[in-house]
């Protein structure tokens, strides 16, 4: 019995701060169509879908508040979860979500086709800084508006309108990590859903990467931690000019070989399409990546026992 | 004060049962002259390179034997060192080692311009089987005659020859598993040399792959975990046909964004040349992969608490 799913990812062009919430949410809702209407069951939307990438900017109070979800779904983002009901198509949405208790956290979720939500992830790599960047036009500044994610990297296993898939998600900066990706490759992830939004120069004020450089690192560490976990990926972008700061574009699908087969040409709202077979990821996991049989982790302290680097002296 | 280094990789074509120890160590000599005349201070050779890749044979007894070396150098090896250190190069070596002790391992060393040992590495991602597969007309028997190494990741602290480069070796199927990389990335590595002895049909007896597939894994896992360590790299095959089984080349050096700056044309003994600015790690080791601050080994435990797979009921 075939284990293939049709899988869109939806690169989504700018969001200005200006733009209004149903401005946003018309342009989410036309992508949906697009990808439903191409038989897509699960479409990938990026990183913070619903807003401009805020963390740019030093603000606080309620000029802050304002980007933030209390509930999921609530009345705004309503019209996304009743529509990809009504067309059998399931989704990955990234936001930024403030919890009851007051906590802070870059989040994503995966919506069933039949509208659960079939599991919650807190992006656990956050980058940037906690305080402002002197000088800098744009900032970084994620690590002052979210808390580390609290919830690891759960994957999840699927129900029968993705064949069982096991799933997970990361969030933007967690895809050069291949930790996040081990992570769900220890529990057998089959499908890995991630979005972005990545400066189309360096973030944290160097002069030697532009957008060429920083779309190839994107596609790279997708492509071979694709490959390491014997995983589809699939790695979709907010793209283009937000109030003058440039986001890279490079939206794509990964086959478990690590090959492209679906790439966004564009930086703005645009469709990719593949036909991601589950059973693919068999060679890989049963063979090469046979973790139980070729994995050292006797080896492995390290990566554990702390964060940092320790130079041989 | 510059830290550039001049690095050749010495690719190696096929090496067969027949060929005599002279006739190997003639070609390892030439390699060495050529990279030397080209200004190269460090020149790395294949994974076993003093020998055909053996582990497709099932043999034992004293023709098993012939294969191992029982001490380092020995009087065999010992016109390499000579001759490196009268021409001011220093190389990493691959080759079958033999302890007083009676074990086995899959071993490089790194050997500086003034002839000193600067560190030794034993092969501990073995892949392949301790029994052979029945039917196949190739084996791949690392498991039945190799113990895994034991040495862990060390990262060895060279001297002024080398502009006191952070170093680090790797033995071929290390190189899939980003856990070595992040070993040696935790140690601040500057510069990754590994040999390998690599397929050019899937060693495990799947269809799926061939040399294009494969060349592909093996420069795509350089690139990539070269840029997510923010080191340079340098991954140097055994290429061709041995006695009528296949090896890929594509031996490449790979700068710390993942850039493969130099890369193998053919299947036979050829080297490659970069010159390697240490300093340009920087980038990605003060910002992006700035480990201290960014990871969380927190979430990290599953990689080092067991080997294998558990999925999502």
């Amino acid at each position: 019995m075939s284990r293939i799913i049709r899988v869109a990812g939806a690169q989504m062009g700018p969001t200005q701060k200006a733009d209004s919430r149903d401005h946003t949410m018309a342009r989410l809702l036309r992508l949906l169509e697009d990808a439903a209407a191409q038989g897509a069951k699960l479409v990938v939307f990026p990183e913070l879908a619903l807003t401009t990438f805020f963390p740019r900017w030093l603000i606080a109070g309620t000029e802050l508040d304002g980007y933030f979800e209390h509930s999921m779904p609530n009345a705004d983002v309503q019209p996304l979860f009743n529509r990809a009901r009504a067309l059998g198509i399931g989704f990955y949405l990234g936001y930024a979500e403030a919890t009851p208790e007051g906590q802070h956290f870059n989040t994503a979720i995966l919506v069933q086709p039949d509208g659960s939500i079939l599991g919650q992830y807190r992006k656990v790599h956050l980058p940037g800084s906690v305080e402002p960047r002197p000088g800098a036009l744009y900032q970084q500044l994620e690590k002052r508006y979210f808390q580390y994610g609290d919830l690891g990297f759960p994957a999840f296993r699927a129900g029968e309108d993705w064949h069982k898939a096991v799933t997970g998600m990361m969030i933007c900066n967690d895809r050069r990590w291949p930790e996040s990706w081990r992570m769900l490759g220890l529990q057998g992830v089959e499908l890995v859903c991630l979005g972005y939004n990545s400066a189309a120069y360096d973030p944290n004020g160097g002069k030697t990467e532009d957008a060429v450089l920083r779309t190839f690192h994107s596609t790279l560490v997708a492509q071979a931690n694709a490959y390491m976990n014997a995983t589809w990926a699939v790695a979709v972008a907010k793209a283009g000019e937000e109030d003058g700061s440039g986001l890279i574009g490079g939206s794509c699908i990964v086959d478990p070989n690590g090959l492209v087969v679906a790439q966004a040409k564009t930086l703005g709202d645009e469709i990719i399409i593949a036909d991601c077979d589950l059973d693919l990821c068999r060679q890989g996991k049963d063979k090469m990546f046979n973790f139980a049989a070729h994995r050292r982790p006797a080896h492995y302290a390290a990566i554990t026992e702390r964060a940092g680097v320790i130079e041989p002296s």
